[in-house]
């Protein structure tokens, strides 16, 4: 079943972004590593909505950040985890599950609707990784503010073979 | 010893919620599911002090919601969150301890007694499971906003058998 | 190799705070214990920058958190951190390396800088741990409020041997 996972992006029409190395766009905002392996499980830093260098729709869901805005940066921020599992595992293949995510949506105080967007990232790693190993546990809170003024983070752990 | 969590309950005189099969409250809010074992780790979505299908004092604590209310949500949410761990383990006698839980409270800026909610939540959590199994580490936040205006959220890790 | 933290600890100047038997100024905050250990993994209750049994700069950044004050906090934080991994483990050498930590900055809606003070207590825990054992995967999050009105809170998982 080796590469399944490849063809599925391929049908999907998606390209992951490129995370060659040990680079991490995440590095930018200080002393991080872009993950932890540890036993069968593989603990990711935080993925947020960084596109060819910026951040895709920046700002804070119910002011400035549409929820259109905030799905499709959430939808972009699952590319930029799958990148980062690949960049970890050396091949997607190796993830038996995604673990949960927690998520971080910047918003204004009375925007309740924070689930909309993470279940957009939520969908994507479905879509690229299948219901049985896409789909995880999940909680995601309304935040004040994140670095680089980002509208959307994800902390994901995966369990891997 | 098997039973003796359920005997507890009974002498409490209190009533878990009942989460059947694979139904969970929180797949109202988008594409996740309930837990996730791995190993010896039991991974439980967010859980919320959602009543009878409704949130219980909805609202930010230090604006609408009162401490006593939010005391009153969060055990709650530990019930909820008990009753997930049943549906996970079949048996809460396969509990071997409560990890950790994250805690998120809905609150106003210059609310600072997010713990005295929290506390309610783990405090519940050890009248059930008693202190060896129910008692974990902890961290709590004060947050902007959770989905569906609830008041109060609970992220749990529980080491199992 | 034993005791070359120590050995680096002292050559740095830092004496780390003493956290005694099972005590924890958590414990100030409600029902928690400061840590659990599952198999390889130490898992810490959330660690804040308390003092002398005082807050170290509480508030919020970006109002009357000064950026050096929330540095100054969160590395004060990681010597308490540190203080909470030799209380669980007995020895700073049975750290394999940090996993991740997951950190929490009390902020005004419009700062956007939470990694400068994240940072910061990462890069004392790579002072004093080195990096091959120091360097975690992170995430950073802008919170509305953190117990006891501090202006930094970090919660840490650990390997451990």
């Amino acid at each position: 079943m080796n590469d399944s996972i490849e063809a599925r992006l391929h049908a999907l029409g998606l390209t992951l972004p490129v995370s060659e190395g040990e680079s991490y766009y995440g590095a930018a905002y200080g002393t991080m590593k872009p993950f932890h392996i540890t036993g069968s499980v593989l603990h990711l830093s935080g993925h947020v909505p960084v596109r060819n260098g910026r951040p895709l729709h920046p700002g804070r869901l119910g002011e400035t950040v549409t929820v259109p805005q905030g799905i499709e940066a959430a939808e972009w921020t699952a590319m930029n985890a799958l990148a980062g599992m690949k960049q970890a595992l050396g091949d997607l293949e190796r993830v038996v599950s995604v673990i949960k995510s927690l998520n971080f949506v910047a918003c204004a105080p009375d925007f309740s609707d924070v689930h909309l967007v993470s279940t957009a990232m939520a969908d994507r790693l479905v879509d690229v990784l299948g219901p049985a190993r896409g789909l995880g546990a999940r909680a995601t809170i309304g935040v004040q503010s994140l670095a680089g003024s980002h509208c959307f983070e994800s902390w994901i752990e995966v369990e891997i073979r």
